[in-house]
């Protein structure tokens, strides 16, 4: 059989997968990120997994190898700036992957991947212009126009997270102020119920709890559990998303806007107030028309 | 010779010009956009110009009519909503030629024919990214990217002007707060400098003039004349749109941004601080790459 190996770069796991030529995933591995000394040490563990990969299936002819990572440059086969991989200033790492292995390796930035794949076997499918939106550690995005992935000049376009949200807000790692991914991500989320917590006078489970060891997963649980400043979290962190969406849809007018990621999977949660204020916010023309997906 | 007729349907004037087919203007011809009754009665005076520009050139041959217009959905031939044009909901515009002129029409938004433009004889000859601000009685914006305009699921792509600059600020014709429109543009600034005339005891120019009689012109040619106010509202101007052009390379990451229209005449007084808050606002790995061209 031909296959390829798919690896997904995060912030906090390195995803492996070997996939066939429709997309089944045949074989599928995972280890943290964060655990390794230095890049050299990242670096021989991934290379480790992929080896065990291709060793475990014999059999195939493995054609190529696709790597997503954040701030991965398509063209140029960089890992450029990654604020949130243990990573020096600039990985060459189809360079570092084509002398170990001989296969022909690609890179692209996660969220195009993700666009990429929305489109191919996703909510996507079928549509020529629509806007992926990744909310994990951080918030990736990508855009599709005219069919096309919208890389930019150098490879380095989709970055709605580093978009203003609140003008002169919460602190961002990128050095700026405001941005959209300090208010809507996982950390984002955590950073708005301890903002709840000090200016509210609620009970929550969360008054017992250290910022360090709150995730978005336990506000997502307590949310359920009718927690007040967890429901109230997810409302605010919803609203800016749709107000930041219906900016977005003035700009390219997308058929579709798909959301995915960790954060996604809380469901109406989070994708109720998002349709609320994204219909509020946009112009008459664009009414009704826009689709949110998950 | 073979020609084409150019129509330009702008709030204030309608312009039109007989053009060859290396763009050189042959002929030219302007009324006042605003002065009929109704839809129809402008449309009698549009029908007589086009009419005049083709006996004036008896020995063309008139290959096309290309109209642009706020508002105006290329694939449809129709003005939808344009508030800015003393018209109805829904103008058929083409068809309405069509049925006049004996010569294939085509309808754009006035924004699109702009970046087309910019792009075959403009500031953006050969790039593959570029955006495109019009800076009129409202802001116009269009976004190229791969080589293509983005125009959308629908033609109403490139409404950056009704993005938001100032969270719950300005009242927006479009009913919206705070767009980028109602502070950036001609009007825009007039607005801010009559903000400014409320919230200082400066001496100005202005402080005998009434809202109505002064015009973005007289704040630019005060401005030339040390007038404080006047060039404080100048930098306040480019200060929103550097900002907001920041947000707009993070998520398309063009080669350039052409910024054309009357407002863009200023010179120097606009730019200056619009380059300096794009600057200053930029993810690091964009600075020093992203021109400004008037």
């Amino acid at each position: 059989m031909q296959a390829v190996i798919s690896i997904d770069i995060g912030g906090t796991s390195t995803k492996l997968a070997t996939v066939d030529q429709v997309s089944n995933v045949l074989d599928e591995m995972v280890f943290a990120t964060q655990s390794y000394q230095d890049e050299d040490a990242y670096f021989d563990r991934l290379f480790l997994a992929v080896s065990d990969l291709i060793a475990r299936r014999k059999e195939d002819q493995i054609l190529g190898i696709g790597i997503g990572a954040p701030c991965g440059i398509p063209n140029e086969g960089v890992i450029y700036q990654a604020a949130n991989l243990p990573f020096s200033e600039r990985v060459e790492i189809v360079r570092r992957f084509e002398e170990v292995f001989a296969i022909p390796t690609f890179l692209t930035k996660d969220s195009y991947a993700a666009a990429l794949g929305e489109g191919v076997i996703g909510a996507a499918q079928n549509m020529s212009d629509y806007i992926v939106i990744t909310l994990g550690t951080g918030l990736g995005s990508a855009l599709v126009a005219n069919q096309q992935l919208i890389i930019g000049s150098n490879g380095q376009a989709g970055e709605l997270g580093h978009t203003t949200s609140v003008p002169g807000g919460r602190a961002c790692r990128c050095g700026k102020r405001g941005c959209l991914e300090t208010y809507v991500s996982a950390s984002g989320i955590k950073r708005t119920l301890f903002e709840l917590l000090a200016n509210s006078n609620r009970e929550s489970f969360f008054r017992k709890k250290s910022f360090d060891e709150v995730s978005a997963k336990d506000i997502f649980l307590q949310a359920q559990n009718g927690d007040e400043l967890a429901l109230k979290a997810f409302e605010l962190t919803g609203k800016l998303l749709g107000e930041k969406l219906a900016d977005l849809v003035a700009l390219t007018e997308p058929e579709a806007i798909v959301i995915n990621g960790g954060l996604a999977s809380s469901g109406t949660l989070l994708i109720k107030p998002v349709q609320e204020h994204l219909e509020k916010n946009l112009l008459r023309f664009y009414q009704g028309k826009i689709k949110i997906l998950i």
